[in-house]
């Protein structure tokens, strides 16, 4: 009775951008939006448009769902428990890892095949190799719709536990906005001494790569648990960064961004671990 | 008079791995330690030892200093300062740029040429295509003595402030702990669902290497102010690091880390530029 192969619920500007990226690799897309005037674009590439949710639902065996919080996909799919039962639901939805467990449970429920996904791109980006896209929960759903979910950038399939992949999105997000708010205080610093973020730039690519090649040894230690190796101790990281927020404060930035890290190392030396490897401080956040 | 080419005073694990770097290139190479045993294996590769300050600084018409801290080198040094004008010194001890730019005076009215320096290394490193070393001061120095400088590591002159060095040092470490830090957080967090940092690290690292990649338009707009542009606003940028920090705190992991960048863009918000750029809160650690 399907239609069509993909019906895609939720055309803001990341979800149309999912839809156009299938229409363009040839897949037979329904598409849905509160707003019906956002399908008219995509409907003119060739997508198939739905009146109602319903509609919507019937069209395709799977449904890939974009829409703002996990509260509208409650509300827009809730009802239809039974018309989806068979079906695969891909909800690329922001929402936490609970959300998408209590999601997961609701459609396990009712027969529904769900999988959570987190797309790690800026719209503009899906369905280019720049794209990644982040799965956890069906794993059924994954293999049988590969192909489609591929066309929306690289697939993960990251466990079945539909929370996984949240959480990968969120912890993602989070080292990301590490570096981002690091490199503006450099910035910041050398900026009083009138270095442009564009001369500095190519010194701290280089070194911050470098930074993440290292982020291999630090996860190795977090893993093990072991931080009696390692030449840069809790204690010369205390004073380096001690050192940095004093520079700082003396060159008019505010050393806010970095005291959280003092903490930490003040802490950890403070516990008598000063000896232990900079890895050691991951166990004063799971505190 | 010289009988090297190169004095190397402090022979700590870093001056050592100095030492031995200038050795290998095949440099005539004098050193000098307060505790003499520290030569020993230097002087076993070829190295001249000096028993004085004195001799260490007649023995070369370049002098590489890399020692405790900046008063370590005042004290050191300070007393010749008469034997040492018309010859190089290159200071490679970790210190302020006000250290910096304070021994650039002294050399200056000693006719010193002075040249500050920072090297990004671990010791091991050093002499291999991994080490960079910063500098700043006197370009005839740098100029001068290029040769030898990089046998340490790839060379940078920044500029003639001497201070300019030290800034780029810190500003690069301070990135660099940004970005560490925010790895602990996120390995932190994606193991609160069974997930290993090692699992995790792939996509982080290529994660982080997309992020790196685009701090070059934070760069741009830092430089320009016009924080206009961009699809990431500080409003949405609040919404998602105020999910990561309810996400963290739900999964019994400190948010800390986040706090401050949290508190900037909801500064940067309450005063009413929520739809400016993530580049925008530069601003706010000027302050």
């Amino acid at each position: 009775m399907s239609t069509s192969e993909v019906t895609v619920i939720g055309l803001g500007t990341l979800g149309a951008a999912l839809a156009a990226a299938l229409i363009r690799t040839g897949h037979r897309v329904t598409v849905w939006n509160r707003t019906p005037a956002k399908a008219d674009a995509l409907v003119a590439q060739g997508a198939a448009r739905a009146d109602t949710v319903a509609e919507a639902v019937a069209a395709s065996p799977l449904l890939i769902v974009c829409v703002f919080d996990t509260a509208a996909v409650r509300e827009l799919i809730g009802p239809y428990g039974s018309a989806l039962s068979g079906k695969a639901v891909v909800n690329l939805t922001t929402g936490s890892p609970e959300e998408a467990r209590s999601l997961a449970e609701w459609a396990a429920a009712r027969g529904i095949s769900y999988l959570d996904g987190a797309v790690m791109a800026v719209p503009e980006a899906v369905g280019t190799p720049d794209a990644f896209v982040l799965y956890s929960g069906s794993r059924e759903v994954f293999d049988a719709h590969r192909r489609s979910l591929d066309s929306l950038g690289a697939s993960h399939f990251l466990g079945t536990d539909a929370g996984v992949a949240e959480f990968h999105d969120l912890g993602l997000l989070s080292a990301g906005y590490a570096t981002m708010t690091g490199f503006l205080h450099a910035a910041a610093l050398v900026g009083t001494a009138g270095v442009t973020a564009r001369d500095f730039l190519p010194l701290a690519t280089s070194w911050l790569t470098g930074v993440v090649a290292f982020l291999a040894d630090l996860a190795r230690e977090v893993d093990s648990g072991d931080y009696a190796g390692g030449a840069s101790s809790v204690a010369i990281n205390q004073v380096a960064v001690g050192n940095i927020v004093r520079a700082s404060r003396a060159a008019g930035i505010a050393p806010d961004v970095l005291l959280p890290l003092k903490e930490l190392l003040d802490t950890g030396a403070a516990d008598g671990n000063g000896s232990d490897s900079f890895a050691s401080l991951v166990e004063l956040l799971r505190r």
